[in-house]
């Protein structure tokens, strides 16, 4: 092995994740994480080490156009990466500089993300929010057990874990009161997801199959779908949530290729009704990924408010992407697709304060002894994710954000 | 003057838009429409006579870099360009090969758009569609009259005018039944709208305000937001239009410039109630540009069906990129911002089959006698608008889509 990695490192030998990384004010290059460290694979392929990529695919400071040389030859690479780190005669030895520290370069948004869609696929997630605003009677919209619902969302303010975002302003409806006024958010929430990067176009009016959708998906991310509820209560009506959602969105930095999380791959729950045709899949497609988030108030210890799981999920990926393509939408390389908030039965695997807290009605102690129903300004929030099999460990890192106050806009 | 441009041409001197054209397998480059030619901007930049423009930016297929550049300069071009043609001594003359006939080359997608959004600003559109499928007594929703209503479209999918598209398929749920079915779409429909492009990128966190708002706007197109009424009706509670819209959406291939436009600002409607302050505005900006859609069956003329007019919009232009970033959202060149159906009090002006066969309870006749309340297989959709006054008309051209049947993908 080139590098010590860690006991419980995410980014251990079977994980091998890509990103973009810089060092000071240098170039954005491609980077293979592993342990604590990254390899800089833009210059791996520059010393002609992979002579099946293409030099220009590795210095566009994104990952879009690597991804694009297709599975065969990113997997191609993603075997000979293994066999470099392995092997203590490995070539990488002889140019030490190519194999750089994490806490020494900075991370850029891995990919250009052309469109970005945001699912609604957890049962329990869905359930909950029903229960809270509709009629508990019945909490699950008519659709919902036939569709993995869906919405596009806006691609522009997705940002690399460890942007500082501020808190929104927009129009809310007071408590008994017909007239809307304009403020900052009072319920900002985060939402656990993970996302899936779309690693192969597909051409307008031709849909992916549930059995091709795996060719089309390169990787994964943990993904905080920040959510101003106030803002969202009041505008979601006809049309979906706007601006309660767009404000901000943050992804890890680095993407796990699908193909580390094979192994993890378990059964999902029964779905019942059975589904359409074009819904219909083969084999265990849900994932046993581990998933957490901590709160840190500002000068405090976090607190992890919520274990979950990606094995949840009532719809899979494969569905999602059959059926956002069933009506010929196109899918673009570095396209984001979200899972929807992640919560499982327990209370304990809420994925948002908004369920956490059950619409504002309880309060989640903090390190510091301070309450939170939703969240405070200059609290950060810190989400994780592994899966663990067999003595292999696939992580995902942490994603992070800090809410800094609103911006005073008069 | 250089060229002849036809009386009641779209492109007169006073307009001067912007698209991209290539000839059989050459490069995609930056063209200006004048009457039934276009120049060949992209030449006259490289022959040296634009010496404030780059020469990189008007190489790279689209318009984004160009239009990045900003106001001063495109406007200073556009000053120039008007001189140029206007000019019987102009250099264009010694370059004949710089002028091109529109009806000799293809025309591509102007803008590499980022993210779409889609409002729902005409008070008369979302009026029918309350009444038809909600409370005909509530029929705008409570915050209609204090949001520009809109949401996040699609952007893989908007093609140029001329795309055939096919008809699409998905879920829809069978009258009197709670069992939805797959299969195509049989309720397709258009809906008549404009567009601004985004010109120029604000920073995450701070909102655009009214009065700096045309300094973001870069200039306009036509836009058909196709929609499948049976496939959005069973989708869209509670998270909005997806796949009912997201299969296609057509942009004219000519970008008018904002300025060319504002000699056609009018007045709005009032608005009531007073709308909070970050909407309010000044002067009028509404803009008198008639509209019109036709059918056009297989082998037959085509039959207006249509005629509005975007003065109609409650919501301006201002007030909806005010709205959509006063929470921080940011926006970046060649963003595109669709207005939503512009329909008008008039049952001739309403702008979808919709509104125009009152969810299907009418039908409109064709000129070959065959009757439509939705969309036909073959059927071609044009819609046109221009503004026309003191002697100056400034238009958009066409939007045309044709519709083939769905692909079977069995």
């Amino acid at each position: 092995m080139i590098v010590q990695i860690p006991k419980d490192s995410d980014f251990s030998i079977h994980n091998l994740p890509y990103g973009i990384f810089s060092i000071g004010n240098g170039p954005k290059k491609i980077g293979v994480a592993i342990g604590d460290h990254l390899i800089d694979f833009s210059a791996c392929v520059e010393n002609g080490i992979f002579s099946n990529v293409p030099l220009q695919v590795v210095n566009t400071g994104v990952l879009n156009d690597f991804i694009a040389l297709g599975k065969k030859i990113t997997n191609e690479v993603r075997s000979k990466l293994k066999e470099l780190i392995l092997d203590n005669n490995s070539w990488l030895k002889t140019y030490p500089e190519l194999i750089l520290k994490q806490s020494e370069v900075e991370m850029h948004l891995p990919v250009h993300i052309g469109d970005y869609t945001d699912f609604y696929s957890s049962l329990e997630h869905a359930t909950n929010v029903g229960v809270m605003f509709r009629d508990p009677e019945k909490a699950l919209l008519p659709n919902w057990r036939h569709i993995p619902v869906g919405y596009h969302g806006r691609s522009s303010s997705i940002v690399i874990s460890g942007t500082e975002i501020h808190r929104p302003c927009g129009q809310t409806l007071p408590k008994d009161s017909d007239i809307p006024i304009y403020g900052e958010s009072k319920r900002l929430d985060f939402e656990l997801e993970t996302a899936f990067i779309i690693g192969k176009e597909s051409k307008l009016g031709h849909p992916v199959k549930t059995n091709e959708a795996l060719d089309y998906i390169f990787g994964m991310v943990l993904f905080n779908d920040w959510s101003a509820r106030d803002i969202q209560k009041w505008e979601y009506v006809p049309l979906g949530p706007f601006l309660g959602k767009n404000f901000a969105s943050h992804i890890s930095a680095w993407v796990v290729p699908i193909e580390a999380l094979e192994i993890f791959q378990v059964e999902g729950p029964k779905q019942d009704p059975q589904v359409l045709p074009y819904l219909q899949f083969e084999g265990n497609k849900n994932y046993d990924i581990q998933l957490e988030v901590a709160i840190k108030p500002e000068n405090c210890e976090e607190k992890i408010v919520s274990r979950s799981n990606f094995k949840f999920m009532y719809w899979n990926m494969e569905q999602q992407l059959a059926h956002h393509t069933v009506n010929g939408c196109n899918i673009k390389v570095g396209d984001l697709m979200g899972s929807g908030t992640i919560s499982g039965k327990e209370e304990s695997s809420y994925g948002s304060m908004l369920e956490l807290s059950w619409a504002g009605s309880k309060t989640i102690a903090m390190a510091d002894g301070t309450e939170r129903k939703f969240l405070n300004d200059y609290d950060t929030v810190i989400m994780r994710g592994h899966g663990e099999k067999d003595g292999v460990r696939v992580g995902f890192g942490e994603v992070i954000g800090k809410i800094l106050p609103a911006l005073k806009n008069e």
